[in-house]
């Protein structure tokens, strides 16, 4: 893996840098409607600009075709470079996009959410939502420079900020006890830019590391599922019902079930599954579900696209930064969990 | 790379081992309509069959949703496969939908033609046409396994073959002058399929040498485009001018321009050359051109897609096995090459 990780708020001078080192023929820059408005006027981008349509629903076949067009009338060869300045869904896209363009051009990411910056835009995975299934297509393919910045975090809505800083508690819990704990002393109304930098630097590494050993998710990589069985099922069930709710929210308390289970199994130690069950109620309130909602819940985990053999597959904690990937959940134990979840979040 | 290329006429042995490798849980079968009709009842192949439509003119998005969709109704896993048994706008449609459904299925190639056995099926260039352009969007993304026969090729129009040939003599004169001389040898009346298999393994073997040195063409493997500058711009000229040229007669023609320009500039031998240019008019004829013409194909050839800065690049040849990539040629040079070409063609 030689892709190139810069954590900096001096966007500008990393991003001329990153472009300028394939000397590209031509630059282009795919942004959404948002970040065209509120992030790329404060970037001085010698660039052609493309904008899709904001939001998961338009992560598809449409904007793609639009992108690759884009770059097609732009003239762009294999020595351009594309820019993805925007959250997920543009990394995720725009990187697709550039993978598959011409059999695949350089790109660089500048993500603007903190859920891109720890998750979407570093580890290689590209793709669009198809046939009603979330990046059904899509190709492992790593930008050349990720530029991780907090600059742009002010852009976005307390709620987005929460969302991923969830990816980060998972992250910190795959790290250490130490950057767990030090983690949970965020003050969500009073945030220091600047600091969470560094908090930014240590939570990407950990997912980078992770990456490396296990670039197309064979084994290892699967540690990052951590919360994300039952965080998933989650999103499906709201889904049934008319709703959505965010998926870094659905993560955290996602998070709080597998860590009953890990406390359950593998005899996580309980005072952290108090810690983090107590933060994740202060903060992300919980998802309310009753026993009626059970064969649901089990239901999607059962088909859930990590699961072989139709089996709950999770991936567990004996403790911070010792998790234990591909356990198989019996649904009697799945049942406990979501009883002792329910209990923790006051539900 | 790991991809294993078989040569053998026990077809459904090979493949069945092949399908078998990866303990895949749901097998799928891709032809065009011709090789459904033709060569899949001579194989037992126990797997779920998707058929797109026959010739270039369908190597689309069109297609490429078709089997998509067809993977994801047939409920396709990251540990199924997809066996692409056709010819190039098979295996390079098939391989990319393999690649890029669910960010990549494995996928085996069992090329039915000689151009797709000896060219596309090995390599790992996948792709499809868009906005117009020929491969425009694909991945660089191999085969597990490529089965190569000569088994189907008695099921192919006699001009079909030949195109294949062309592709085989680019590789011998890329290998030495034994393997070319012998390869020239060939009865085009009176084929004996078992001996060719033969040939045919030396010759995938001289290209999977070249790609295994650079997978992804930043230097010696655009020695494989030996014949392609002038040979595309013979296949466009034509289309400007409402007609189509089989690929592999535009390659023919183009080695014996392109060896011109070897002998003016390498001073590769005139003998090999003049023996090339009979070979080739008396079995592939000639691609008519006069002086009226000239300003079109370089202008062709200035915006192929091997150029960079707007120069016409070849790859050309001291002697047999020794390319020369990224010659610049000057117009003047390649006037006068297409005078000679002339000349040896009897035009």
């Amino acid at each position: 893996m030689s892709q190139q990780i810069i954590f900096t708020n001096q966007v500008e001078h990393a991003l001329a840098m990153a472009v300028a080192e394939g000397k590209p023929n031509r630059v282009f820059v795919l942004t959404d409607e948002n970040t065209q408005r509120l992030v790329l006027p404060q970037l001085n981008i010698d660039a052609t600009p493309i904008t899709i349509a904001a939001g998961d629903s338009h992560k598809g076949l449409d904007s793609l075709q639009q992108v690759w067009q884009a770059l097609q009338q732009g003239g762009a060869t294999r020595q351009s470079v594309l820019i993805n300045l925007g959250g997920g869904v543009v990394t995720d896209l725009g990187g697709f996009a550039a993978a598959t363009f011409k059999r695949g051009i350089r790109f660089v990411n500048v993500p603007t959410t903190l859920l891109c910056a720890v998750d979407a835009a570093v580890g290689g995975k590209t793709g669009i939502n198809y046939g009603g299934l979330k990046n059904e297509i899509g190709a492992f393919a790593e930008a050349s420079h990720v530029i991780i910045s907090t600059r742009f975090l002010d852009t976005l809505p307390p709620e987005e900020f929460k969302s991923g800083f969830a990816e980060m508690v998972k992250h910190a819990l795959l790290s250490d006890e130490r950057e767990f704990n030090s983690l949970l002393e965020i003050d969500f109304k009073n945030l220091d830019l600047e600091a969470l930098l560094s908090r930014l630097q240590a939570s990407v590494t950990v997912k980078q590391r992770i990456v490396n050993e296990d670039p197309h998710e064979h084994g290892l990589r699967r540690a990052l599922n951590l919360g994300h069985t039952v965080g998933h099922a989650f999103e499906s069930h709201a889904m049934a019902h008319g709703k959505t709710i965010a998926h870094g929210f659905a993560v955290a308390w996602g998070l709080v079930a597998e860590g009953v289970l890990s406390h359950m199994l593998l005899k996580w130690d309980s005072t952290a599954l108090q810690r983090l069950a107590r933060f994740v109620r202060d903060n992300y309130g919980a998802y309310h579900i009753t026993c009626d909602d059970y064969d649901m819940l089990l239901n999607f985990m059962h088909h859930d696209k990590k699961s072989r053999q139709g089996e709950i597959d999770c991936t567990l904690l004996s403790q911070a930064g010792q998790p234990r990937v591909g356990m198989t959940i019996d649904d009697s134990d799945m049942k406990t969990a979501l009883d002792i979840y329910r209990d923790l979040m006051g539900i």
